[in-house]
């Protein structure tokens, strides 16, 4: 059994890394780990579980946490992560982190995240950890970099069609609409109930923090340079992202073609799933599962993708997990069906 | 025209009363106060006004507020009202008060403020301002203690039935759900959408601070002392709220009797319907209105009152531009309909 | 593996058996069954079932049926389970039906249901599914009439203190909150979006057709005849239902003699959980889980009990799964942790 | 006094030109019709208008309407409306007709709705009702073709460019996120709570029947063929559209200048309000008024618009009032404000 802690565990997604390690038959549960006021059974702060995951959850102290897991998962505010993430890898932990502090150069870091990143020398080693486009180096990594939700999204609807050089890559526009957990558990007046409900906005247009996440990726992928058009938009809803992406197509393919390109690149992959022709995915599809569902389809010479996931699993929690399946050689969708 | 203002702009109270006051032909917004971080337009803080509500929204000074204005509404939190209603009177200006400072004796509202009262000396000038109990005292008030939102509702739903000494007065139990916006406009995790959306609870069961208020003016209608048995409920909506209310008749009762006894007390008051019988009032019939409408059924022994109040408007708001009309000899209901 | 099948695999009820038997080690689903405009695989008409659950689903044909299957899960509209119950029963198949038609009495089904029963014959070998209730019963039966959501919530709620004898039976106040899957997945503008958004109303008050049931179970608890008075209420939300019950102590109780009471009665039953004094449960705390939550604050003799179910799962689909567990010696909690 | 009647009363878009025409000085509400199972008051039906709104709502009778009427609004499903709108006109009455019927040419309604056109007659006397483009003609209009909801918000926020010829009309994306009363009062299983609710979608992707009317419309304001593309979603929501469209600029144009050129388009337009510079709109700031809020952000050589309105106000009845108020010499905002 591999012993298991998680730093932040009472945000979004280190209770749903917990939720999804109760039913994984590879791990137990040794550390958890948050900023809260006193220390008391991680069950009494969740009461949904209560008689399953009833360990203390304490202050953060990393030593204590390298001490008794063997993998570490990072559910921190960014410019966080990067202050424990070199302790549990001098001790020989594995980490994945779920921030966005190491997808990034640390040149670019400090353009979108405000400071000078304090970690450089394991920036390096970190691998990104989406496993349909990097399963190879997944596999041999100590850190991963865990994917965003929205780049999540964005980069699965969008790699095919780069890998195929079919599209124009000069205009990729990404118009992403987002559940508010995607947003983290804070008090936040402009995530409050009676703010959110009944409204609907586009925020941070063009200027998203995840628009180099998905520009960086996009252009390993393409092997080229790629600057897409970002605009996220939050939706009354708890869960899910669903991003409706407009490619303009380089030469002449019909809907049939494009998704054979789709499943050829996504052979073999248990968690993307591509829609029949005539069929488009919708959130309730693949809210609370690891599932990305992407439907495809052309008109004239444009592309529209619409790429679902669930941005607390296969965006965020789930994908974690993934991750250290392949990492430790558990199977790759244990805990995740 | 009345000079009007309001301290507390920016919390969802304040901004309803300047909604109404808008389309009000007898008064003039002069000045609006709010704890805010920059002064600015009230229309760049809530674009929704644009056009309509230019003028500053500037930081509280009571002075200034008393200069420019011949009526005060306040919206604010309790224990901040009692501290600047002293200045407004001094000054001769009537006062709406929103909060719960004036609407209880001292020695309760330190039990269940947890503070002594500072104002001791205005508190008995203070008229409870729910015009279909308190219509007379109010016409001659200076000073307006605008009842909480599920007091209304509740008080509503029950003082016909013991002004007609038709209910056993041991037991009213009074089950309450309220939108989000009942808890005002503020940064709060318990309050934000991830948390409130798809859930549903129970809170401060038995003891909320409106129970006391509801007790008092219920006494005070009974002509004897009144304990209720009180239970809120958060839901997932903005506004509005709807009690369920049960009563034992103390005689014989039918349906269509007890709708006579409900229309009979509430006649010619303009925001109280009662709905025929065998028909059930529902939020969205009162929502965005100043109407409490009340809905009646015997069965056995037992009445049921279902009772429903949009919470900013006859929960607060409208009921604070009601109270204001009453006063000022202004139609009851401009402003209103 | 026992082999499983359920008619009205389309509904919300059947849709959830089924997302409960993908994970059940014990049981293959070997027959789904529904109204339907063409037969298609189950997962085409739920994409979220893709690679799970891909066999066909086939319009209703119990013969078929009763010959794949060693168990059957009704999951219909009252008035047409008792048409079908026969045909399975013949055959020696054990049935699970999840509608009211096997859970009164002849009379009183037809004073609330408003026709003749037409399975006289197999009503009285029907038990009552509530395990935590008629556990031993449930072993023996081959007839489950699966228990109402209301009246899960409620029963289990009031239970203890009857057997206790420690509450007055002449006045129990029962005030239920739904979410919308409650009433079924079909097209009805009542349950439209535009309708329940926003929105919250009492219906059916007091005449609600799972009242008679309640009744009749817990009259079976207390040894005597009990007659509640019964409101329910449609709250802005997909699934949960928490019932506030009001009860009045016949001896003085403080909470926490009265958790005692509690925890006494549901000793060792998996799914029931007490929660400690001076907490209550939510929605949150029990969601897509098979738990009834319950908590408890007396008051002076008043005993409020919030008891909360996710009406899908203990409340429908998770119960049904329950009993076929017990009946047919697998883990109780098999599929449902 | 001008004599107004509702056909299709009790539809969203209906009762929501009542809710308008209550308040608006100069006409009185003399004759509802639409179909119903029992003529009775309209207060009956909508307790909500109780006081305000008790004459009868009757069973559709284009005779008694025309008689009782100077102005008829058409709340009707497409394909209806094309049968009653020569009987208004032939009695010389001015009509509005909310529904798209008389919106396309021939040709193209057949292509989209099916069938071949009933009214081609009336057909070109049809004015499309955006005033804010066809303001002249609106004024001499006897039928009023009142322009779809997705339509308005799209027109509204392109029109300005391609009047300054200032973007490539090549590509010209459209992504519009909808409330779900968009989709009209119906019972429909896909509208329900319980599937709309927690869920997202795109539907009718390039292909919904909106698409050809903006093109013709966009057309006429080019001076040339434009062909959008389009896709609608389906929000969880009550109210509003919020389309996000990206737009290639032809020649370099930064956010201030854009920002003059929709200045200088909507200069004396009282319901476009353009936002500032590094401001955007959200639902909130538009809903329950007939506004339609444009933010405008340039990124490169592309322009991302934001464009709100409520799409029962400026989506259709507020719309509707507003063209009769042009026809009829009203102030443009009587009853809008």
């Amino acid at each position: 059994m591999l012993k298991v802690g998680v730093v932040g565990a009472t945000g979004y997604a280190g209770e749903e890394v917990i939720k999804i390690l109760v039913n994984h038959k590879d791990v137990s549960i040794t550390e958890l780990q948050a900023v809260i006021d006193k220390e008391e059974p991680f069950s009494s702060i969740f009461p949904a579980f209560k008689g399953k995951v009833d360990i203390m959850c304490k202050s953060p102290d990393p030593e204590t946490m390298a001490k008794n897991c063997d993998l570490v998962f990072l559910g921190l505010p960014h410019k966080i992560s990067m202050e424990l993430v070199p302790v549990f890898l001098k001790a020989g932990k594995i980490v994945v982190d779920l921030s966005a502090d190491y997808r990034l150069a640390p040149d670019v870091y400090k353009l979108w995240y405000g400071i000078e990143h304090k970690d450089k020398g394991n920036l390096p080693k970190a691998v990104y950890g989406l496993p349909e486009v990097y399963h190879d180096e997944i596999k041999k990594a100590k850190l991963i970099a865990n994917p965003g939700c929205y780049p999540t999204s964005a980069i699965l609807g969008i790699a095919p069609m780069l890998k195929e050089k079919a599209i124009n890559t000069d205009y990729i526009v990404v118009d992403s609409k987002s559940g508010v957990t995607g947003a983290g558990r804070k008090p936040d007046l402009a995530l409050s109930f009676s703010e959110v409900n009944e409204n609907l906005k586009a925020y941070k247009v063009n200027e998203h923090q995840h628009k180099p996440e998905i520009n960086k990726i996009l252009s390993e992928v393409a092997g080229k340079s790629i600057e897409i058009v970002f605009t996220p938009h939050l939706i009354p809803m708890n869960r899910g992202i669903l991003s409706t992406i407009y490619l303009k197509l380089n030469k002449p393919l019909d809907t049939k073609a494009v998704i054979e390109i789709y499943k050829k690149f996504y052979k073999g992959k248990p968690f993307v799933r591509i829609s029949d022709e005539g069929k488009l995915p919708q959130i309730r599809d693949i809210v609370l599962t690891n599932y990305c569902d992407i439907g495809l389809k052309v008109t004239g010479d444009t592309l529209i993708v619409i790429s679902c996931i669930d941005n607390l699993k296969k965006g965020a929690a789930g994908q974690a997990v993934q991750n250290m399946n392949i990492i430790c050689g558990f199977n790759e969708t244990e805990g995740l069906m």
